[in-house]
């Protein structure tokens, strides 16, 4: 496989006396052994793995301040592992460093269920989280569909099928301890709701993906378990059909928790993998929080507006293990589509426009796709305006990764043209560094990197991932 | 009045030939005219004004970066200036320099009513934008009370009484058009609902106050006019009956638009200002929006709520025009309290608590106020933690002002202790900046400022304001 890893993979000098120090400290817990600089050398995005020089995994705020103290007496680079389901390339080590592994940090450090927070270790993934709420009547509502780790979500401002209703990591974090690239350690804000007490350090943290600092613990909102659920699925005729029932479903103001759409082959790649039947056609799939009655209310709303869509085949799930049928099935659609052609990974393409373009930037896209040889299944937080297109490519074959960077590429420009972004939740990585300019122009890019600079002088925490930083 | 302005105004050289430049491009719009300096030198903080040099009326981004390229190489301060409502000395010209006056730009730019955004330039006012949106069936939540300007909001990361429901400004801007001080122009974001692309500029500019550019651009959520809006007001024994009433309403998750807080001395005030008869006891007043059938759910389960905590004397305000009586005497509860002392002037504190300390945060402040010589209403955004204490003070005595410093000192350690914030919604300005080094910590503060200083190394972005910079 030959994708093309920026030029900036220049592997830094790791020297003996760095990891002799490490092991000092550390004991096991800091290692070189191959299978395991393999493992946190990859994520789940298309490139090849570019292996750390070490791994130390960390117990405590004191033990990454530690690590990143001893790091930056040797100029080594730092990478942040949680989980390590990213999309982008953000957890390849392309300058080497020391991969600090976050997972053994899965405490829940504080459940503050009267105020609606809880605070935790940045390891601690999101389903581990919810099962420790299980009692309180409160719940954790980001869902990015992998199970992903608190921490990993802070960094690239993770979202998926819940944002609609409930937001994002990035208005769902309230606090955050940081270990900075010169080891000292901040909290960058309180429990209170709101606050309006200088920069919003917690903000320019999320979504730093790893670049300014190591997130240590996490204090998010969470929110009471609604009374009533209800989801429900339909079927539409064509894409265009679908969309548009979204779009006058957002602007009525109904507060549905979930939409999620998945376009026929998407469709067809769930009922193989979990065994259902739904009709291949471009689908929603629908859920609804609230009061009894609220929901109800909700429900007859987006009914009528799908009848007049178009849409048939309407379909309620009511029973909660019918609910986690429907919504299992849909978070294991990444791993169902990578089985419609054996032996391939996926390049995801994540745009995110003004939900006014959603329509055009979709069926666009759907045209721009039938020209291609690649299997590329769709699937989208359409609430959101958010859609992803899996390009499903043999890695062997350059030929199709090319094909799917192309397309890629295109499908950002278009959504650039409509107003929207080029990443609504996966985040930059190795992979949109371009993009990100042409998205917010150099000026704003030269911001970003001022405040880089600024708290990161040796560019140690995260290196190659953003910006194109030299070594 | 002998408020102690900080050490560091410390005025700087303002050059004859920078007013030239300034009077050759902008004509009668640059002035030193004495009652225009007076005009801009102060805001509705305590402090005794501290006049620009000059102020000059900008009328586009261009012009605004003009302005901002003058200074910069005349090394001279500037001071963005909305609708000087500002409550903690944001636009005290401590250092002298420019104010830029943004009332002329005033425009609606764009409205998206099917992306549910607009875009407006810095000096329009929150009343003037909700006319501008009158027709499209949406509006515009934000509301800190006075009629301040959607640029000042956004520097100040502004809220109010409808926060509770619909966020403050953190959440509602998406993105912001910036003049930063070496001259360049940004864009921060998209019209996107959503992003993880890059470093979140737009949250680093939202609450800045100033200090790293000048706003020119913004576009904010806006959200469809509720089918179906309520209001309530009801008494209460105690101030802690009231504050329990509101944290079980939150705790339930009832979507409430608004629930504030007045003491019987504020209320006294809006009895006496706005001609009113309410009870002279601890009121709560609520709103709620949604469809008639859910708000009327809202309303029983929260009437439910206010009779299990004490609360009598519930009334409903179902047509607007009691709304508007009721929320009018909200919103001149300020200026009704400065009537309950002739010639004073009131000291605000701004706490935001988590909602579980907020009962005791409030009584234990009430019986600190009752040791006060200083008339002292409490009013609050109480869904969210945050109420204000107004302290009453005559400005010819200084022995009342360090009185009220006192207390708010007081009040900022108890609000800190309980994992509080020292401002929820006012700002730092001139007035906080030590407690704001207490509340964050001096790391914390270091990395806020190395930001400043690597976007605004002169300091020339209203200096003086956040951090005690020297000139």
């Amino acid at each position: 496989m030959n994708h093309p890893v920026p030029p900036l993979a220049v592997r830094r000098r790791f020297p003996a006396a760095l990891f002799d120090a490490l092991k000092s400290r550390f004991g096991d817990r800091a290692t070189s052994a191959h299978a395991v600089l393999e493992h946190h050398g990859r994520d789940e995005s298309p490139f090849d793995p570019q292996l750390p020089d070490a791994v130390v995994y960390a117990r405590s705020t004191e033990e990454v301040q530690a690590i990143v103290t001893l790091c930056g007496q040797y100029d080594v680079p730092i990478i942040p592992y949680g989980n390590g389901s990213s999309l982008e390339g953000h957890l390849l080590a392309v300058q080497g460093g020391v991969s600090i592994d976050l997972s053994e940090m899965n405490q829940v450090l504080a459940i503050n269920a009267e105020d609606l927070t809880v605070t935790v270790q940045p390891g601690i993934s999101r389903k581990q989280l919810n099962e420790a709420l299980r009692d309180t009547g409160l719940f954790f509502p980001i869902d990015p569909g992998a199970d992903a780790s608190i921490g990993g979500m802070s960094a690239t401002r993770a979202s998926g099928t819940n944002a609609v209703r409930y937001g994002t990591m990035r208005e769902n974090v309230l606090a955050l301890t940081v270990v900075l690239a010169d080891g000292r350690v901040i909290k960058t804000g309180t429990r209170a709701r709101k606050s309006s007490a200088g920069y919003d350090l917690t903000r320019l943290f999320v979504g730093s993906e790893g670049t300014l600092g190591v997130i240590t613990e996490i204090t998010v909102r969470l929110y009471p378990q609604p009374e009533a659920v209800s989801a429900a699925v339909c079927a539409f005729p064509s894409m265009g059909d679908a969309v548009r029932a979204v779009i006058e479903t957002i602007q009525m103001g109904v507060p549905v928790a979930r939409v999620e759409f998945l376009d026929s082959l998407a469709v067809r790649a769930i009922n193989r993998h979990s065994n259902l039947s739904f009709r291949e056609s471009p689908m929603l799939f629908f859920e609804f929080h609230g009061s009894e009655a609220g929901v109800a209310e909700q429900a007859g709303i987006v009914q009528e507006i799908v009848a007049q869509n178009s849409g048939a085949d309407f379909e309620w799930a009511t029973r909660p293990e019918d609910r986690s049928r429907l919504w299992n099935a849909r978070h294991s659609a990444y791993f169902a589509m990578l089985q419609l052609k054996p032996g391939c990974r996926a390049v995801t393409t994540d745009v995110c426009v003004p939900i006014s373009r959603l329509a055009e930037c979709v069926v666009e896209t759907e045209q721009d796709l039938k020209a291609s040889s690649l299997p590329c299944p769709i699937v989208g937080h359409v609430g959101d305006g958010n859609f992803h297109v899996a390009m499903l490519l043999d890695p062997a074959k350059p030929e199709e990764m090319e094909e799917a960077e192309a397309i890629n590429h295109r499908i950002v420009q278009r959504a650039l043209r409509m107003g929207g972004t080029c990443t609504g939740e996966h985040g930059v990585g190795l992979h949109k560094i371009g993009f990100l300019i042409e998205e917010h122009g150099e000026d704003a890019i030269g911001v970003m990197r001022a405040i880089k600079q600024s708290l990161d002088p040796k560019n140690l925490m995260n290196p190659g991932k953003i910006f194109s930083f030299a070594a």
